[in-house]
Parts: structure tokens; C-alpha cells; sequence
């Protein structure tokens, strides 16, 4: 990269900033989205070590020095295979060290104690780095716009190529899709590619199976691209030929609690609000109790991740977040209905990132 | 099923027999993989409880009351949320229970805690029921040889087709064959598709890129498949033209190594003489420095899982382990091969699940 890339150290900062606060000298860090996310580094072994002083140490094993020196330039990485042990050595006495409680398990936590230099005492840590990760920066935007945009041109070109159609099986038009999206640069599918179709349409975690495609079902797609690091989240329900009063009627309920639900994704909009907003539609309409699910969340380095927006959510949308919204109808062994955009939230009216028509599409 | 599946049972008695030994009256199964392989429970969200008596008890949220009824007919699942929660209150008061050090959190390890009954005590275990996997069963075989086989028949078809080529990218090549092993049934890749071409070949972890395959070339494609909990793995290497007496000279010491290590991996063996056998050849020939990581790994419900052919291995292969046999020669920044297959091992010679060629193909 040509000019200086500020992003990690502004990231940093930000956690150096919050370890103060928590009386926390360094913050060990070994959950490699976390690493990725703070220094660049890719590779699937490393530690990064922050410190409340604003240095950082990294460290990586053998096969990745030439990788780590290209990838994170302005820290010098310590090689070496135990790379949080490696970090850990050069702690000073009287430390405490943060660790990621909620990603080291019990076994890693014992022998990180084992070779903890003496003096130095570790310290659980939870959620301070997806605290930073909620608000979301503009290129972390543009690369999320990317997925999102790349995913919708797959699916396009699945429906404009006539592959979503009766007589296909779910696993043959996901593995279409899949591939689409492949071949547009996704790294992999960011989950298990959801084609859902009839009956299959009721549960929500219906993947693709062998079944048959057939005239007058609502299938349901949901599927995501995983690419640079980021990910993409949408649904949609088609109708195959023609359809019957009660999946048009639960296909309009679904999408007008849908546009409610974007409608009330504005900063300092309580999260349990949006999922209320969502919620209330479908309870007037009498369906609340097949919408088995919370309203949203977060989409990220994690296909989900913070904020979520669930009856019981708490705090607020702020400027910067991201946030899908995916009411559901599930009638059991009927048919269903999911409709499910990624947002942006901005200071005026949320930026939708799945542009993808929301008027029932009939096949 | 129609007969009675007694799989599950079986082994979770091998795991009831263990437990007395380590002084546990019960071990509580939160690692989804295990819960599946002692249960046949797949969904999303589950812990299972296996007791010394031999009893068992499991636990899901309400989206799987079905499907866990039907999946596993023979244990009464509670329905909750916190489903290790929900077991750990049905555990008798003195009991010591087992908890995977290996993939509790410290913050999971901190809520089970504050959630356990008075009278109950934790206890980290470890590596228990990995041990229990190593050896495979007959029906898990036949799922690995199955999915070596349709990974295997994916390749061919590949290159049958001429998607194999100069001209196009690693990238392409990777969707098209994860494409085909979509459309035999896989339900995913078993990792990220490695094509590796020209100098890239030259990184044991490169993956796929936009670099052009060119005339040349060596290829190295490493893959599986991954189809009802069960994963393939096998690498070949190709040339793409006339390649370079190098190119040629590398591919035959890799394949002599391969076949060495193949042939030295019978039961009672040490895994440490396995890798001692690929080693040799390629250190013979004057190509040790470029053999820069160990010779394989088991293959089951991971993909990558014990025992594991090491300089630094420990144990004995035993019949009905799985193992990869996989060295590999790179020449920094230049060229480079591996050749692998997944074996099982027999009373007599291996038997080899990733049937193709392995003389060099020029395409």
C-alpha cells in the first residue's frame, strides 16, 4: 500500500483507551478476527498484544514471516509457535494482562498461566473489542456494501438465468447460487446457503435438501458472501407460479413489517423498539405467533454480530452500525415467508445495502 | 430408521467406561461435534450428559423439539435454552461433572458456575471423546469413502472437462470444483479450496487467487468435501504443459515420499516413524529443508484431527485410524508439490480413499 494505512492504529487507540478504564496494562489479544481487525494480520496463527501506553507487539510462527512483515509494516512481529506465550514473556512485572474470556478456553487459559511470567497476572476481558467493532468505518462500509452488492448480482443473474424454477431441487439452485457468488470473488458463503422451499418455507432453519421445487410454493433464500474479511446477509421469498390467498397474505403482512421495521432503524432508536416495530405488524395481522424469532443484528467481520435488535435487546442504533431486518412468518408444515435486508444506519433514513426488489417476485 | 440404531449407545458407553477412571460421575457435552457423535443430534443448539451409570440426558431450545425427537429417539430431551444449564439441574447433589476444557470458554465455564447446584462440582477433561474417535467405526468409514470418492469424482470431472487449464484463474478453478462437489453432495468444502499455481505452489497455505495459471506451471489442488459430518482430503499435483526438469524432479520425490509414508502406515507402527519414513526420502534426495511441515492427520468428523504423523508424534497407528499421508516439497518464491491421500488403516496394507493417480498428469 502506497500511502500509510492509519486504520489499525486508530483501532488500537481506541482499545488502548477503554483498558485504562478497566485497570488493564495490556490487552492479549488471540481471537483471529481480533487480530485481523486491529493489525491486518490474516494469517491463521498469531497474537497481538496492546498496550494502555499505545505500543503493540504481534507475534506469528515461521510460516508466515514474510506474510506478517508485508501485512502489518508498522509492528515488528516476534516468531515463534506459541505466540501468546512469545507476547506474554515480554510483558513487564507487575502487569495485568488482559485475555478474551469469552474466546480462551478453560484448557488455554492453564497454560497461558503456566508460562505467565511471574509478576504478571491475567485478567478475563469480554466484549470490549466488539464494542469498537459496532460502529462500523468507511471502508469497513465500502467492503460491506461490496459483499452485499456482489451477492445481489448472483442472485439476479440465478433469477434472470431461469434457475430458480419448478422441477429444481433447493441443493441444485444453492449450489447455483453458491457459485455465482464464487465466481463474483466470494472467499466462501458467509453460512450455509438457506433455499427453503413449501413446507420447508415454515422452518426457519431450513438449509437446502433434496426436495423438489414444485408450482404454488414460496421459497425462501437467505445466503451471504464472505469477502476480504467481510460479509453479506440477505433474504427473499419467490413465488413460483402461482401462489395461494394465504402465502400472498403472510408475503404482504412479512413485508410491511419489514418496511416497519426499516422505517424505525434510526439513531437513538431503542433496539427493542425496532424489534417492536417489526413485531407489532405482524401481531396486528394475527400471526405473532408464528414470527418465532428476533427482528436482527449486526453484520461485520461476523455474519452476526452486534447490535441485535430481540424484544429483550438492549441499549440503542447510533450512526455507523449495521443491522439486518428479517421478520418472518413460519405457518408449521405449511409454507413461510422471510424478508431480510442489511442496513446501515445513517443520520437520516437507514441505507439499505441489499438492493434487491421486496414486491413478491412470482416465477 | 426402521432398526434400531445403536451406534450412539455404544458410544457413549465406551465414554461411560472412561469416566470412572478420571474419578467423574458424569461428563456434560457441550462441543457440538461430540454432541452429534454421541447422540446423532444436529442442529444448532445442544448438551448432552453422559453419566457413569450409562444413562444419558440432552437438551435443546424449542426451535429442535422435534427434530431432536426424531433424531434421537432414544433419550427424553428437556427443552430450554441454556440447554447445559438445563442439565446441570437434574445432576445429583456430590456428583462431579466433567465439563471440555478444550472448548468451554473461561466466560462459558464462569455462567455454568454461577448456574450450578450447590453439592456439584466442575471438572476440567480433556482429549476423552477425541480419543473414543480415533478409531472409526464401519458406518463412519463408509461416509469418509463415500465423501473421498465423490470429492475424487468432482476432480475428474474437472479435469475431464478441461477446466484444468492455462489461461484461466486459481479462482475459477476452485469454484468450478467446489461447484461440482456441491452438485454431488456436499454440503460444503471441508476448508477453503487450495489451487495453487507456479510460484504460488511454492506456499503450503496459499489458497486460491487471481493469478493465471500459465503454461508451466505445476498445480497443486488441495480439497474436500464435507457431506453428513464427515470430511475427505487429498492433494494433487499437476502439470500444466512441459514444466522444468525441476518441476519434474521435485514431483518425483514428493511421490517417492508419499508412497514410502503410505506404505510404512501399518497398525502398531509409530506415527513418529511415519513421518520418519516420507522425511527420509525427501532428505536423501536433498530436499529436507524444503519439507517444512509434518506428514498428516487423521479425517472424521474434522478434518483435520488425531493421530497426527509428526517429527515430534506420539502413539501408535492402530486399525481403523484414519490418516493423511501428505509431504511436500517448496521451493521459495519458485515452485513446489504435495501429493496426498487420506488412508485407513488395516490389519494389512493401508487401504487408500482418494483413489486418483498419482504419476504426474500434464494437461
Amino acid at each position: 500500500m502506497a500511502l500509510a494505512d492509519t486504520r489499525f492504529e486508530t483501532r488500537r487507540r481506541k482499545l488502548s483507551s477503554k483498558l485504562a478504564a478497566q485497570r488493564i496494562d495490556d490487552m492479549l489479544v488471540t481471537h483471529l478476527t481480533h487480530v485481523r481487525y486491529l493489525s491486518g494480520f490474516t494469517g491463521s496463527n498469531g497474537s497481538l498484544l496492546v498496550s494502555k501506553d499505545r505500543t503493540a507487539k504481534i507475534a506469528t510462527d515461521g510460516r508466515y514471516t514474510t506474510q506478517i512483515a508485508e501485512e502489518v509494516p508498522d509492528i515488528t512481529a516476534t516468531i515463534g509457535r506459541k505466540t501468546a506465550v512469545e507476547l506474554l514473556s515480554q510483558v513487564s512485572v507487575g502487569h495485568r494482562v488482559g485475555f478474551e474470556a469469552d474466546f480462551v478456553s478453560v484448557s488455554e487459559l492453564k497454560r497461558l498461566e503456566a508460562e505467565c511470567p511471574e509478576g504478571v497476572t491475567l485478567v478475563p476481558v469480554s466484549g470490549v473489542i466488539e464494542e469498537i467493532r459496532l460502529k462500523k468505518e468507511e471502508l469497513e462500509l465500502t467492503r460491506l456494501t461490496e459483499a452485499a452488492q456482489l451477492a445481489t448480482q448472483a442472485l439476479e443473474e440465478l433469477v434472470e438465468a431461469g434457475d430458480l424454477r419448478a422441477g429444481r431441487s433447493e441443493l441444485e439452485v444453492a449450489a447455483d447460487l453458491e457459485y455465482r457468488m464464487r465466481r463474483l470473488g466470494a472467499e466462501r458463503p458467509s453460512f450455509d446457503t438457506i433455499v427453503a422451499s413449501g413446507p420447508n418455507a415454515s422452518k426457519p432453519h431450513h438449509q437446502a435438501g433434496e426436495r423438489i421445487i414444485a408450482d404454488g410454493d414460496l421459497v425462501t433464500i437467505d445466503y451471504g458472501m464472505h469477502r476480504l474479511g467481510y460479509n453479506s446477509d440477505m433474504t427473499r421469498t419467490f413465488a413460483i407460479g402461482e401462489v395461494g390467498s394465504l402465502e400472498r397474505e403472510i408475503y404482504e403482512v412479512t413485508l410491511a413489517s419489514q418496511l416497519a421495521g426499516v422505517k424505525a432503524s434510526t439513531p437513538g432508536t431503542k433496539l427493542a423498539d425496532v424489534d417492536k416495530a417489526c413485531r407489532d405488524v405482524i401481531e396486528e395481522a394475527g400471526y405473532g405467533e408464528y414470527f418465532v424469532h428476533s427482528t436482527g443484528h449486526g453484520v461485520g467481520l461476523d455474519v452476526h454480530e452486534g447490535p441485535y435488535a430481540a424484544k429483550t435487546g438492549t441499549g440503542t442504533l447510533e450512526e455507523g452500525m449495521t443491522l439486518t431486518i428479517e421478520p418472518g412468518i413460519y405457518i408449521p408444515g405449511k409454507t413461510g415467508v422471510r424478508i431480510e435486508d442489511t442496513l446501515v444506519i445513517t443520520s437520516g433514513k437507514p441505507r439499505i445495502i441489499t438492493e434487491y426488489p421486496k414486491d413478491l417476485t412470482v416465477l
